[in-house]
């Protein structure tokens, strides 16, 4: 049986979804009910305990629902899926996403079989299925959503889409990297997999316009000649965290998504082979990538300038390029000769460019000659002062951010700020990078990475054939 | 020429200060100045071309100075800073501080000469001299600081003290680590280290008692035999960071504080020589890990037990576990009959505990369970749940931590807790750990190498020797 990639719509924009174990009470679910309940989303709440939920009349199936069903929710406790499931398919729903935990990666057989069951479901209808064990989707360009975001409160949207195996490090995910103001398209969990899965979802992610960059946590893979096949036609960038690489690690994957975690050498045999598939260590650095590969030009070579108020950082960086593989910028004479006019006698104006307490004073100019420099591929910015001579001379960043935007767009150089000290200081250039979609990172081996990998994609074929076809 | 350790004291505790290039305006050792003349260090600001600073009268020089200075801090642009240099030998100082930079680190024969001259002032007299380039010292116990430190706000002491190379970056370990509740003894910057280095200062926070980890950021060294003997004797768990690994990064050293890096492979093999001394990749890593041993017991066996509410971070737990050498701790039956009897039926219990969003109603006998069962040695606790159930529904974290604190304590195994989510909630936990001194961290390989560390010190013949004596 074929599916078409369009199966996949219906989770990201249903025009009608039934909330199955709709609950007003402290479980998973509940923020999602209450929100969807208040949203332009037709939603409808199924319980046969309650009469009213967040003041909503409650029907006691989903077939008395007096309306089509595009989406069914379900959220009941694991014993009372299947049932629930058949009762959708009797529904004629599109797509089902099964949100409750306790099937496959409890080892229980009882609930093995039901997962089973489900699976056999799926194969036999035209309904798509994600989960169970999972939070489903959230899309950011409409605000639907299955999971713990609160479009309440400020979150912006973004060209980033995530997909994750796991429920609540799906939400985890939304969460930081909203607060680092990293903004995302789409984030979709897939927990136990009985019928959708990352091939699917890489499927239907190279074709959504508003997808620029894909992140994919994985525990485990089912169709592995299927994914690769997906990884090798993808033309977009794509930064893959895999987790499960030991032996102890994975016999966890077992008892989490009751997936099989597979020898960690083919994996990693598998992602170098195809150009654009980058694996990173942990989230923050796959975020912090991906908000690079989102906002950024790419690097046209790999030389890489470096401005710094610590010179330790600085050194840092360093060991970073050489260890990425990538090359330390030579500076031109004429490029040092500008930046010495307006320096200090004791400021270091050899690449990485140690500016020290001069920076404020000097940064503006500093930048554009560098960035102007025909040697200079990207440019790291190190800032690292202390908070006490910012607040008492109220000194400016800003007009940096906005400076290195500008001349960053103009050239085609991709920047990245990394910034050191208190969470004051963070927070600060968090709220101003947003504006000029400037990357904010706390480590610098993450942005010589973006840089690496930014590099490295410039270089694939993947990229090449895109741009030769335009 | 030999030297008592009780030398290092003027630089700490000094009995009276003159701050030599003493300013209002926007340099470094603004905040300092400002800071010690409104303290009860007796400061007196020496200004060629001042007559009052803060509404303090300013000397000309430190000679018209009408008291004994035990300690000069010298902040005048690097041309000048020989000239004081002099005065405050002939004053009769104890030790001088110099800040200023813009000698060896330049490159520039005129600089390096002066440094040259400074170095041989220091030879031929009993004066202390730390820097050029740093910004010498801050003791958190008496709130002296040559920094810009500001004890205005609260800055809690504790028992990790750092050596660290560099000014700038010895400023922002203070403020992000105040903004972790990380507590330090002393923090000392050495700069282009003319007299004062590491040796000195390892023999000094050796001999202090508020002091019990050393932390230490290195570019280069200058007495490396005399270096290797202090970090045999010493007796106290020492983490070291050092930069210029790689042969671009030691360029870099050259021109940051005029040191040679060294063969990166010499030393690590010293480092890994002796017992009591771990190297570690990042300052954050360096800082969380001794939180730890500052803050808990060591473990007696290499036996890790893991709750988490999201089975992807036990699952990485896992393969840091291994990574790392040591083991998942095999629960006893009697440990899991006791959570089953209180959890859902879809919570996996084995060994990493996954409690799910279950962890608000089953935490409390759950860590009971695992902390008191003898296969365990250590507790990691993950906490990730995102924001809005905490918030609608009031979830209280404090109680976790306070039954963790007391048995941890009581049962002389170490825990900590890795917090993932958005700033609110790693704020919302820093602010009540503080008072239960359990370290928080962003990352689950801190925590893990953490254990390992401590695990690997509580064998050391530096640990034994000592719990044996007394």
């Amino acid at each position: 049986m074929s599916y078409q990639i369009t199966d996949m719509d219906v989770f990201f924009n249903p025009k009608s979804i039934a909330i199955i174990g709709a609950s007003e009470s402290l479980k998973f679910g509940h923020t999602m009910t209450k929100y969807l309940l208040n949203s332009n989303f037709k939603t409808y709440p199924v319980n046969i305990n309650k009469d009213t939920i967040f003041g909503n009349k409650v029907f006691k199936s989903i077939n008395i629902i007096p309306d089509d069903i595009e989406l069914a929710v379900i959220v009941v406790k694991n014993e009372h899926v299947l049932e629930v499931v058949k009762d959708s398919v009797k529904k004629g729903v599109k797509g089902i996403i099964i949100e409750s935990a306790g099937f496959a990666e409890t080892g229980i057989e009882k609930f093995v079989k039901i997962q089973d069951e489900i699976e056999t479901i799926a194969k036999n209808s035209n309904i798509r299925i994600i989960g169970p064990n999972c939070v489903g989707v959230t899309n950011f360009d409409n605000k639907f959503t299955t999971a713990e975001v609160d479009f309440n409160q400020s979150i912006e949207e973004g060209v980033i889409s995530v997909i994750a195996q796991s429920g609540v490090l799906g939400n985890i995910f939304v969460e930081w990297s909203t607060s680092q103001k990293i903004g995302f398209s789409k984030t979709i969990t897939l927990g136990n997999k009985v019928d959708v899965d990352e091939v699917d979802m890489l499927e239907y992610l190279e074709k959504d316009a508003n997808t620029c960059v894909i992140t994919v946590y994985l525990e485990g893979v089912k169709r592995g000649p299927k994914l690769v096949e997906v990884l090798r036609k993808t033309t977009k960038p794509i930064l893959i965290l895999k987790n499960g690489r030991s032996e102890i690690g994975s016999n966890a994957v077992k008892s989490h998504t009751g997936s099989i975690a597979g020898d960690d050498k083919i994996y990693d045999a598998i992602f170098k082979q195809y150009s654009g598939i980058y694996r990173v260590n942990n989230f923050y650095e796959m975020f912090n990538i991906a908000q690079a590969f989102a906002t950024q030009p790419l690097p046209k070579g790999k030389n890489i300038a470096i401005t710094t108020s610590s010179g330790s950082l600085g050194i840092l960086a360093c060991d970073e390029i050489e260890k990425q593989g990538l090359e330390l910028a030579v500076l031109n004479d004429s490029t040092i000769k500008e930046m010495k006019s307006i320096s200090p006698n004791w400021t270091s104006l050899k690449n990485p460019v140690d500016l020290g307490p001069s920076l404020f004073m000097t940064f503006s100019q500093s930048l554009k000659a560098i960035l102007n420099d025909e040697n200079v591929d990207a440019l790291l910015h190190i800032f690292a002062v202390p908070q006490q001579p910012i607040k008492d001379f109220s000194l400016p960043i800003t007009p940096h951010l906005r400076d290195m935007r500008n001349l960053s767009t103009k050239l085609k150089k991709p920047v990245i700020t990394c910034v050191f000290g208190s969470r004051w200081i963070t927070e600060y250039f968090l709220q101003h990078s947003y504006k000029y979609k400037i990357p904010i990172m706390a480590q610098i081996s993450h942005a010589i990475k973006a840089f690496k990998f930014m590099y490295d994609f410039s270089k694939s074929n993947k990229y090449l054939n895109k741009n030769t076809e335009n």
